[in-house]
């Protein structure tokens, strides 16, 4: 085994496999105090110890661990070492380009300078002054090269087999006769003479209806339109609601805004403004109309309060003068607790929580590798890019084990989140959050908190029309301890009883989503026998319902006034699997019942019996690809290889293999969802390949679910799955009926859905048998001897680990469009960056 | 916070909050050697971080992890302490006596003696000489109180409250005209002059057919009978099979033996003799009967080779030497490698595989408490007691989260196993494993590799016929970090931000089931908000069948001549909740559509709107409670109070709430599990708690499929369970459909089942929100400051942890019927022990 730490001497050397630098670091001068301190350091350890074991016996509960956890045995060297650096080592890619790249602010910069070159007449404005009848740039993002160029590069990387690289600009051109959204694709990038922007048309519709645009921070008070409809019903407000615009109250909007882009319209509801809001709605309605570029034209078109509907302010106002309102409880903040709803730390301290929890440390330095150049990371045989976009957040890329490709592309898609209610906002809302953004709405995690300490973080940077935004710890990476052996046996013949520890390497990133409301923990867990599991847990504040007893059938009361709504999440992933190349089929495997007989059964027990039987079929076509887990999960679903066979004769295949909540949407039909989420419908689909459906969703599918650019049913039109380039679509998702333990936030324990990519004959064996952290023990030769074992030469070290630094959280970096950082924003400017919408300041 | 360690100068002096013996510790005479080394350490620390900070910038990994993982601030303490102990501290149980505590082995001992008492006149015969036609002791197992006696005792603990202590015997009456089995409970213990044996006729059939009897050690060579059997086909098998019996091949005997017990009668089969011989399947099998206490009646009955049938060895022999078999390929063990079935570690090293993966320490000391003597463990508010005995193996009892009582008795009941193929063996195969005693199936588990290194180890002590084992590592208790936060959300409010630690507490007992074959890692795990996860996960080797083409419809290819062949685990739960007290009721929740208008919906999305609804109704009677998930998971099943109300109004619960794997049996009319499995067929099921319905199934079931001891279905016969002491009797299990990556051992990760038991409106907010190992975050009151935040106190420790003891391994201790230790037995007596009539020794 090669020296993993340095020693407090400095007679050792440091040594790192990948940093031949470091090899001829010798600390001078320390040596002989270093050697006599460490014959110290040892001297009082082993008094310590001894005094340890003094002591025990007279204490019952040190009595347990006898000669089980304390130290007293002779250590193997009498000198006590800083542990290995938990600095990740160098991985090395196996291209030294990362074709799928996030943009770097450089590359963002780029963009937009060229994009704002006066020759082009895109007549763009400054995102100064955005306005819905301005032209500007909404979004600028990566775009992925073809997969054969990507292919062709990684199998051969060199110069000239890089492929050109290419960003996806979303434009509004508000600032003409006809207002529109488009989509382009400008490349090659960094910009040259040959940089073209051309319409992206072949991915998605073009031409996106203006009313089915993104959000703009600085859309909600353009003309003064929430003054407009708030303002004559003031008075109304303090009664029934307790508190006024910017005093105690604070609207929020729902979607889809639109069906086919025909109109934009919003229900605005109202809640108390405290921490978390979300959790404080108030029973007042208001319905908006804002379609069009001319916020002059937007108006109030219906005003709802407690089931009453009024079409205008008058008629409510008059209602409310007249004393035909009911008013309905209202709460107020002076005289209620309402901390219920923040996270402030309340009850009993539970018994030694006092102390810190069991933390994990790499004692040997840890073994991931990461080149943050590329964003690639290797461990245990797997290795893969990473990406981050805008609208789905990270992504991972050619992720190969064992040098073989499995997965050309793993992202998450969309994310669907549907309500159910008796108000107008509860029982029309329909999220679908790429249109928000779901790696805009990514923020740093916590270290020691969202990733352990150490984790390593990778920076995730995307463009809005609100600036850059850099997070430093957008992604973060670590290897786990399963908690149990990933294949154990106790056998008696030679050689059978042994165990393999289950380590795994998580990949994670964390979007604030459903406009802040809750947190998705996106998980990539990667196991030693070559499985991928991909788990999502969900935290965070619900999107609440104003209480009253009718609401009971669409959810709980969790607080006086609040009543948890009923809700299906459905979040889809595209998982690109290439098994054993790219010519896979879609196998389906299906476990029943048989009645047989055989000349051997004995009458004993009758001439037949009842058993299981396996029936294997491949889907043939498109037309049978959108398919549900079998009932009972009596079978299952794989993509093989038919063409090529494991030793025994079997196609090589990977299992889609169904995890935590396996569950796809409930509803059926719903207008809000009518054709821009049918992948929600199923619990997977399969498709063929191809450039031109490379997401299941786009950000556009929210607001247009009557003409959805992407309409996923057309994916599959028929086309043959027999030995194709397949991609599987594959959901997870939770039926979310509240409960008062999601106060003051979901919990990731139950509120998490998986699933999992799993060898299938794949292998001729299980590969997780190749691991050093391991043992295998043989019955002792003589009666009473202890087992004799091999443990690979892989044992726990002593060693002094690296202190975790103080813990500290800086706000998101924000730059402008030239790349400058812009002066730390105000609470109110983050906050405003984020909500969008859901959290509408309003300005009187 | 109180001081948590002790300092390496030996200032400050250890403090275990409940050993204040140990607060006089001072070491003496080392306190200015100890404060000079702490001084050079500390000096020494500082330059050797120094000089890694210098090196980084030179190394492209380094850099990743600049500012984040490198030691370059200012520690607290110029003196680097130990940590503290990691033995964990006293626990301080409800009640000092543990009324459900495993039998000691002193009260076996006891048990046995008293047994054996000539007035009795049970006429029982020494193990030495097991015999069918003998009477002995099969088992002796504790016996809970009553539940009413138990609940009096933990309400008024007081030596007059502790209920009478009871144990069941089971005796084989072999040496009576009529041969039987028979459940006894012995008690009160220890033994006095009230001490009584009386027949357990109340909760089994007291009297069980002989042919059903439990399997020993001694059984298969009596009378010679598997020699009779054998010796006439020698030649044959040698041509057909590659080996002779003790020379090559080896035989392993199916279940059940019997429909009713009017027989007693198994298919044996032939395996090659090498390490796991359960993957070397050959194609001969013998029918076999050795029905009643005669061995020298016993006969063979039918053979099978490569489906041919044979009614007795001559027409077997005559076929062989005529030609008329067609022999199957057989592997010469000299020529082909057969460490495939080994767990001989292959294949080439992963890269950094050399270093030890990461290791939790609890750096303040553990957290969890354990009292050894009633064997109860606490943590964060969670405590509960363990028993342990043959059937079943560890059970938790009185579960308390926050001083309420969740769960009375959370106890496997049985573990079912059935197979399919196209040999007599694979498709007549279905295993009960309480027959073998999933307890008895307990080994010692391997420090580090089954349990993390800081587990705490308790011991499980079991009668046998073969003796009293006595396991020191029977169960295992730590704690984890799940890795990711329980909650958390970002938001931009007062206390919106921040997050909870999700530690959890694992309780863990491994029983190599199946005959030695696979192993059952049984874990309940405790959450910080009142969930308790029941998660089985199996490893270990296939029961394999011989491969030939068309076995492909029962499994898959896995080696030269062997098949994994498709068969259902299902494993039962007895979970006894009682939630806010003992009178609960069984509520249904379901998720379905509606189609409803609402005035307020508009004219631009149609007048009405699909969403979903909520139905909850309460299973009134027996008669309706076994069920199973609904599709797609629209809806669950609660335990609640109808009584007792949570804040909000809402009846306060506990849901079952599926996991991994939520699945039923396969099979239903299968006559080998007519009645005595029916549990199987559902997810879950609720029944009245009756003390004569103690369990879903008994060790006698196995073999009595027509005529069960335990027909579960009896326990459903109309009973209300409106506002009942009920019990929740809940499925985990897989179908398994075998593949190469079952070689050599199936996988923990894929291999994998749980539900949760989780608070449904039990609190009127989640609880978890009381730890401390949390944060909370704050914006930064100027822009560009870092966030302020509060960690309650809790950070992370810098701290030498205590080395990790060396490896070590012994058997199980095997102590006699007086209680002495009988010398360590041979490796031959230890698997005989546990392999049964699964590899039978033949004696020729």
């Amino acid at each position: 085994m090669p020296p993993r730490s340095r020693t407090v001497k400095g007679v050792k050397s440091v040594r790192f496999a990948d940093t031949p630098e470091s090899a001829s670091f010798r600390p001078t001068g320390t040596g002989t105090l270093a050697r006599r301190f460490g014959l110290l350091f040892a001297a009082i350890l082993t008094l310590v110890v001894l005094s340890v074991i003094r002591i025990n016996p007279t204490s019952l509960s040190a009595k347990l661990g006898e000669g089980e956890n304390i130290v007293d045995y002779d250590r193997p060297d009498d000198d006590l070492q800083f542990c290995a650096s938990s600095v990740p080592r160098g991985a090395r890619p196996p291209a030294p380009v990362n074709p799928w790249a996030q943009l770097s602010m450089y590359e963002l910069v780029d963009v937009q300078s060229w994009l704002t070159q006066p020759g082009l007449g895109l007549n763009l404005s400054s995102v100064d002054e955005l306005h819905p009848a301005l032209n500007y740039i909404y979004m600028i993002s990566p775009y992925p090269p073809s997969k054969a160029d990507a292919l062709a590069y990684l199998e051969d990387p060199s110069e000239n087999t890089i492929p050109e690289r290419h960003a996806r600009v979303t434009i509004h051109h508000g600032g003409v006769e006809y207002p529109v959204i488009r989509d382009y694709l400008l490349g090659p990038l960094p910009t040259n003479e040959k940089t073209r922007l051309r319409p992206l048309e072949d991915i998605y519709h073009n031409e996106i209806k203006f009313n089915a645009r993104g959000v703009d921070v600085k859309d909600w008070n353009l003309g003064n339109f929430i003054k407009k409809v708030t303002e004559p019903i003031k008075e109304a407000m303090q009664v029934l609601l307790g508190g006024a615009p910017n005093d105690g109250i604070v609207p929020a909007g729902s979607g889809p805004f639109s069906f086919d882009g025909s109109f934009r319209r919003m229900w605005m509801g109202w809640k108390r403004d405290t921490s978390g809001f979300f959790m404080h709605p108030l029973n007042l309605f208001q319905y908006v109309d804002f379609s069009g570029s001319d916020p002059s034209l937007w108006k109030l078109s219906k005003l709802v309060y407690d089931g009453q509907v009024f079409s205008n302010t008058t008629e409510f106002m008059d209602a409310f003068h007249n004393g035909e309102l009911n008013p309905v409880p209202t709460i107020s903040p002076e005289e209620s607790d309402l901390s219920w709803s923040t996270r402030v730390r309340k009850g009993p301290k539970r018994d030694l929580d006092d102390l810190p929890g069991p933390r994990a440390v790499s004692f040997g330095g840890v073994r991931f590798r990461v080149d943050q150049a590329t964003q690639y990371v290797s461990w245990m045989g797997w290795g893969m890019y990473l990406s981050f976009d805008r609208d789905i957040g990270l992504s991972l890329w050619d992720i190969r084990f064992r040098n073989e490709r499995i997965v050309y592309e793993l992202a998450p898609q969309d994310a669907l989140a549907q309500y159910a209610g008796n108000d107008p906002f509860q029982s029309t809302t329909a999220w679908l959050d790429r249109y928000f953004g779901i790696g805009l709405a990514v923020r740093d995690m916590l270290p020691g908190y969202d990733c352990p300490h150490e984790a390593v973080f990778l920076p995730a940077t995307t463009y809005s029309s609100a600036g850059i935004f850099s997070r430093q710890k957008g992604i973060c990476v670590f290897e786990q301890d399963s908690g149990r052996p990933i294949t154990r046996h106790l056998g008696y013949e030679k050689n059978e009883f042994g165990a393999v520890k289950g380590y795994e390497l998580v990949v994670r990133s964390i979007a604030t989503l459903g406009k802040m409301k809750f947190a998705l923990i996106f998980d990539y867990i990667f196991h030693l026998d070559g499985t991928i599991e991909v788990r999502v847990s969900a935290s965070g504040y619900l999107q609440a319902g104003y209480y009253n007893p009718d609401a009971l059938d669409y959810g709980t009361r969790i607080w006086e006034t609040t009543m948890g709504s009923l809700h299906d999440h459905v979040i889809n992933f595209k998982v690109d699997l290439d098994v054993a190349g790219t010519s896979n089929s879609f196998q389906k495997t299906t476990l029943s019942q048989e009645e047989i007989d055989q000349p051997f059964y004995d009458e004993d027990w009758g001439s037949t019996t009842i058993q299981q039987r396996i029936d294997r079929e491949f889907i043939e076509t498109e037309d049978d690809a959108r398919v549900k887990y079998p009932t009972n999960f009596q079978g299952g679903y794989s993509i093989v290889n038919q063409e090529e066979k494991n030793k025994w004769g079997h196609a090589r295949g990977y299992s889609i293999h169904p995890g935590y909540s396996p569950i796809h949407s409930t509803l059926v039909g719903s207008k809000r969802l009518l054709k821009n989420a049918d992948w929600a419908q199923y619990n997977l689909a399969v498709s063929r390949r191809k450039e031109t459906e490379p997401s299941s969703s786009s950000m556009w599918n929210m607001n247009l679910p009557g003409a959805p650019p992407v309409d996923f049913a057309q994916f599959f039109d028929g086309e043959s799955l027999s030995q194709e380039d397949l991609v599987a679509w594959i959901n997870i998702g939770m039926h979310h009926l509240p409960q008062a333990e999601d106060a003051p936030s979901t919990r990731t324990n139950t509120a998490t859905s998986s699933f999992f990519l799993s060898p299938l004959n794949y292998f001729d064996h299980d590969v997780s048998i190749e691991s050093m952290n391991a043992i295998l023990l043989n019955m002792p030769t003589e009666p009473g001897a202890p087992f004799t074992y091999d443990d690979y030469g892989v044992k726990p070290l002593q060693c002094v680990p690296p202190a975790v630094p103080p813990f500290t959280y800086e706000a998101m970096q924000i730059f402008d469009l030239e790349g400058k950082e812009v002066p730390a924003a105000s609470v109110g400017e983050l906050r405003k960056a984020s909500e969008l919408y859901h959290r509408i300041q309003v300005e009187l």
